[in-house]
């Protein structure tokens, strides 16, 4: 072992060295660095760190969605390191899609020590708070100090924090972080009052070393939320008295550790579940019923107007993404709707809501079926014709998604890529096992609407805590980062638009630096296409400035040179793109172009041309 | 039924009578209501509601801590209402207790509307976020509006307002009330902006009139917070394997929902149960083995240098009260340290605990128990010894307690009373099912020390989230309020020193109006005596001006002439003033004088002998 003072040549450097211990010893994984000076000791602390993946992003912009990326997939707290001054400004986007969507993130920003600020030192700002209340916890941490008091304070912090940051109510944690100088690693003179005193070590080896057996300093174990047994009683009984009960699954990057007993429960009260192909719930294997995904063009039918509507609606996840869903479900006034997430904020803008369970979501389901199961519904439900109708609108859905696509190909087939081909070619070519990252604004939208038929696994991340289209690039390089990190080798598809790709553009050059097996799919539609859809576009001059913001002519042109473009125009050379990419992936740029009208209009024909199927199939079964 | 215009003359009263309505449906039974007219709508509905008792309190600051009192004696959210400008910022004392103690509060404050602020329109402060980080949720709400779906988010949001408030994670919540004139329920014509419209009575009777069945709008029931499997089977592990395990029950006002599992945990791995008085955790009838309540004196002998320390401590509640545990507790770094409370903040400012259970703590501990019993641990412990000596110790500092203090008064029949004779006194003399306020600084430590002894039911009710000396009468208020309500006669004792009641002087005027069995015990001991405690007793100067701020002369004359006050000075005088009160319990001041010095030297005679006794016992015992 070094001596002591070869380990810890000033107090900066062994106070860097035991909250970067800390955070190891509770399972942090990755660091996303950006370069900066006053962040010097914490920078060597993680970079001389065996078990930290520690990452460099010069923008702290791009560094901050590149976490949260690495956050979604790894499901672990990451953290971000910055220098003072704007640097930590930089987060702020990220931080407030992590806080809204549950995602934990660790902010450590280095800063001057209170003597420097509001005085004129360079590069210091007030950073007490910065991000106000879209943190889960901020805390002023202390100027180190070689003391054990001290070190065991820091230690505990770095526990708390993790521990915060992790949930219950996961989110980001912010700790603000004063150094003085020296900030490298600099050996100084005994009794310096910043050099370790050596006694420092055997008077209290805990605080200098940490537990003993690799344990955090302070363990705080993950509890779960659960209901007590009259209110399970009481939801049991509602949900065993609905003759038209309905389950809708929205966007939640937590589903899938739902998904099985939500698909177990709806088989056991027969109520159709319809669920986003961003809600996690997809076909288990192990369950003889799937979920369904066609909900939007199944709403968009008039199969509601000729069953009923739902007379119980239980929902997780996101208020419904689709607009034919979301106008039903702000239509179904009378339903006894009951919301299922730990989210504080019911997912219900519409208040229509009479229940928000906030408890952990699969064990409440289980707890939901067993009740079920043991006395109050039999097992084959009653309303068997209810959940029929559904399951046929679903399979008229896809069956004639498919149907109307090679029809429209094959009258047009010179015409133009569109976007629902695109949709449905990736949900038909993407390998399993792979991992899309999609923007939001349409492609969101298209993927419930054009992927939906898709049935095998895809691990499907989003940015659905405010929907931004900032930082889509960046997310991605994440995801690809921590699948990497755990040994996934499948690669990862980014679609967006060219709107998005705009606004993240020299996430590109991050991406050409990071050797990873990434699709950067643009779905060149030129411009906003989504203000299409809203009123907006009657008014052409402020449409065509402002919010389409067309940019065809721009994408190549401004993407770094050194990224690999090709362009899809046409179906064959979207197969070949793809194909190129699967067969050897490396980081690729593909630009997807179609034309907005002809795209719009094609939307328009499939889902008129579905709902005319439904209805008609519909009405045709009533007695 | 009334007509909708009789009852809603306009949207203002609409409005106000739809969040009030909720508010009520959700169990809110207490208002405190400061006067001012930008309020006037929601006065006027918590004014008609029959199930709301309306308090009116002129003093914003004292309302806030009735509120507080209210709250902590109900267990339920108490709501305030004031009008806009500084109104709302003498709540902020209140605030931050119940903030730090996790006393749910539903803080309702009305603004001017927007277009009125930063105009220079009188009376207009900026509200939004007015209490910063010290509530759990602040929500800045939309101006009144006659339509459905407004009425539905104003429905819900009552509902989630108190269900945010009531935890998990209980503590005061913000919303913040716009009103345009007028703002009397005086009707306007039909057309007016904000009449209401006839016909929404009959569009959405849901929306205006709430669920038929006197429902909330919003059911979210309440959550437990539990542990996994694992870690229930790792913490049982720890404590069957304890040779010393110690036990230690801080304050905490939730406490008695966990006193009866901790006592039977305690029990079951043969631990010392050390419980403060205000922790809630007192003997229970039905459990064989008490939990001890002199641990300041235990800790202040040398017990613990003979038997050596404790290999285990498990914590509930806050960190100990008493300067001897508290320097004990901090000796003990060696020591499993297992923290069992759902705050977020764990109660250990020294840093040393090893666990943060943050879970429920009941269930925590029945399911403990039961691994305990079912295998672990024999249910007759095998370390007899080691809880015999902290049993032997109690008695020994019970009984010479009691000796003692006969001892001094038969020695010196004539000395002035002292404040160790005052508590002693009381623990003795206040009838069972009594309500005890205790003010922070000396008062909390004295009970500690000093009341120990008592054993039968007592509501012991505190301030200790940031242990201020502010409200204390007012609190007192509120927990008599609380227990008139429910049908408690027993009187309520508010104890505090002379400082603390200059600070809340004026709350005796309002003691005046409310008619309850209140005895305000004032401990007259010639300004702040805990400051003599403190170092800055050996500069006497600025000690004596600044820190004692002795009082003395001032109390009879400074309080409300209306005020009914007696001294006592004697221990016969105490004994006959608290005669007379609880023959006849109505508000009476008792300002029972001591001297500082001779208080200080009894203290210090007190420890010592207690020390000693023990000492010599225990040493005595040692093979």
């Amino acid at each position: 072992m070094t001596t002591p003072q070869a380990a810890w040549p000033n107090i900066n450097t062994l106070w860097a060295h035991a909250l970067v211990d800390e955070l190891a010893r509770c399972g942090l994984k990755h660091v996303c660095i950006s370069p900066g000076s006053r962040s010097t000791p914490l920078v060597v602390a993680f970079a001389n760190h065996p078990d930290i993946h520690d990452i460099s992003i010069i923008d702290e912009r791009q560094a901050a969605f590149v976490a949260l990326g690495l956050s979604l997939a790894s499901g672990q707290p990451v953290a971000l390191v910055c220098t003072s001054g704007t640097a930590a400004a930089h987060y702020y986007p990220a931080i407030c899609e992590a806080s809204s969507s549950g995602v934990p993130l660790l902010v450590l920003t280095a800063d001057r020590p209170p003597n420097l600020h509001d005085t004129g030192a360079p590069q210091a700002i007030d950073q007490t708070r910065i991000f106000g209340q879209h943190v889960r916890w901020f805390h002023q941490v202390a100027e180190p100090e070689p003391t054990a008091e001290k070190m065991r304070y820091l230690r505990a912090l770095a526990c708390r924090a993790c521990q915060r940051a992790a949930g219950p109510d996961a989110g980001p944690v912010h700790l603000n972080l004063p150094f003085r100088k020296p900030l490298e690693p600099t050996p100084l003179p005994e009794g310096h009052r910043d050099a370790v005193p050596p006694e420092l070590l055997e008077s209290d080896p805990l605080a200098m070393m940490g537990r003993s057996d690799d344990a955090p300093y302070l363990h705080t174990p993950p509890t779960r939320a659960i209901l007590d047994e009259a209110t399970l009683d009481t939801i049991a009984g509602l949900l065993a008295s609905a003759e038209r009960p309905l389950i809708l699954a929205g966007a939640d990057h937590r589903g899938n550790a739902y998904a099985s007993t939500l698909i177990e429960l709806a088989r056991r009260i027969g109520a159709p579940l319809i669920a986003e192909p961003t809600s996690g719930v997809t076909r288990n294997a192990e369950l003889q019923d799937a979920p369904l995904h066609f909900g939007d063009a199944i709403f968009g039918s008039s199969l509601l107007t000729i069953l009923g509507a739902p007379d119980l609606v239980l929902r997780t996840g996101k208020a419904p993404l689709g607009w034919a869903a979301a106008r039903a479900v702000r239509s179904w006034s009378h339903a006894t709707t009951i919301l299922l997430s730990p989210d504080a904020d019911p997912a219900d803008p519409d208040h229509l809501s009479s229940w928000h369970l906030r408890a952990e979501p699969a064990t409440t389901l289980r707890a939901l079926s067993r009740r079920l199961s043991a006395s109050m519904r039999p097992a084959i439900p009653t309303n068997a014709a209810w959940l029929g109708a559904f399951q046929q609108a679903e399979t008229l859905a896809s069956q004639s998604l498919v149907a109307m696509l090679q029809n429209f190909r094959s009258e047009r087939p010179d015409a133009p890529l569109t976007t629902p081909e695109i949709w449905h070619a990736l949900g038909e070519r993407l390998p399993d096992g792979c991992a899309l990252m999609i923007s939001n604004s349409m492609p969101i939208r298209d993927v419930d609407a054009f992927m939906a038929q898709r049935r095998a696994p895809l691990q499907i991340f989003f940015n659905r805590g405010v929907n931004g289209i900032d930082g889509i690039v960046a997310t991605g390089l994440g995801i690809a980062l921590a699948r990497k990190a755990t040994g996934l080798h499948a690669p990862t598809v980014i679609a967006l638009g060219d709107v998005a790709l705009r606004h993240d553009l020299s996430a590109l050059a991050l991406a050409r630096e990071l050797d990873l097996p990434i699709l950067v799919l643009v779905l060149d539609n030129e411009g906003g296409a989504i203000f299409d859809e809203l009123p907006i576009a009657n008014f052409p001059d402020v449409h065509t400035r402002h919010f389409l913001t067309s940019a065809r002519a721009d994408i190549t042109r401004s993407a770094p040179s050194a990224a690999r473009i090709s362009e899809a125009t046409s179906p064959s050379e979207l197969h070949d793109t793809l194909s190129v990419f699967f067969e050897n992936p490396q980081l690729q740029v593909v630009v997807a172009r179609s034309e907005r009208q002809l795209d719009r209009d094609l939307r328009a024909a499939l889902r008129a041309g579905t709902r005319t199927l439904i209805d008609h199939r519909s009405q045709g079964d009533l007695p």
